[in-house]
């Protein structure tokens, strides 16, 4: 398999490292390949950009940082400005519709999503925010599978909470799968 | 300042992933440091062994793995085992009294403390366990502030969760306290 590395960056809030921690497991404990998740924190942290690697592999992975990731996620303008000039060329860049507003050209499959906007319309509440995100990473790069993601969940959150975080992951995952076309 | 190497490994439940993103944070959001936090995920974690790694520096962090720790808890036998002959010659090596029992010879500073006990003892709810387990480390690497760990929760736990946390931590910083005259 190819070995994906990917961003998720974002601010503190949205829940990015969380998320980076859930589709590593998940490879790691029901697809039965390797996982690296990481995040580096510095002085631009203080600015408020969140970023976290993960890398997925079916063999060793000797680093662990991502500096030019398969697939960035960017769920602030600011992680947008930072970020987007280091992506691979043809690979996906996600970005929230409401948070970014994109200018950048980037040799990649660019999509933007409505991540918030389908959160708060079909379920109402942020928290599942980036689950939902999740489900359009994991519908575009087909590499977990949903219900390996929700065993993940399943073993983390209270059992009242399964039902809208399986929801928010639907709903991604409808989101993403346009992108797979291109 | 020393480079700051950590290892924090125990079992999924234990709660180690979270406390080593959160001794990160409190040191580049309240200490002015950088810091880096990551996670290697193998075959070793599907027989359920978890491990975080924690650098904390004042200056550039390029490798973020941790392969010989300054400072290395293990909160489960296995995680001991795997692990304990790793530690950096004169490190600190932290275990809980209720999981391990220790018989290696390390060249490392060994505490057995009573975290588990403890926590059950005085707040009766092991969900603060890790952060029991973070006021033992801060208390004797004396690196990053408990008020600084406390602004990291209060930015991401319900406030009624609060009071739970702050005993906690202060309870395990006076589990650490002696170690410090080792």
């Amino acid at each position: 398999m190819e070995r994906i590395r990917m961003v998720f960056s974002g601010s503190g809030g949205q829940g990015v490292i969380t998320a980076s921690i859930i589709i590593a497991e998940a490879a790691v404990l029901y697809e039965n390949l390797v996982a690296v998740q990481s995040q580096s924190y510095g002085a631009e942290a203080r600015g408020g950009a969140t970023k976290a690697d993960v890398i997925i592999s079916d063999s060793e992975i000797n680093f662990p940082k991502v500096n030019h990731p398969n697939l960035l996620v960017c769920l602030t303008q600011e992680a947008y400005t930072q970020f987007s000039p280091t992506i691979r060329p043809g690979g996906f860049l996600i970005t929230d519709t409401r948070y970014v507003k994109t200018h950048n050209r980037v040799a990649a499959r660019q999509r933007e999503l409505p991540i918030y906007q389908t959160v708060m319309d079909n379920i109402g509440k942020p928290v599942v925010y980036n689950i939902c995100m999740l489900g359009a990473v994991i519908s575009i790069i087909d590499i977990v599978r949903p219900e390996s993601v929700m065993k993940v969940l399943e073993a983390r959150i209270p059992a009242n909470l399964i039902d809208i975080n399986k929801k928010a992951l639907e709903l991604g995952r409808k989101l993403g799968e346009p992108f797979k076309e291109l």
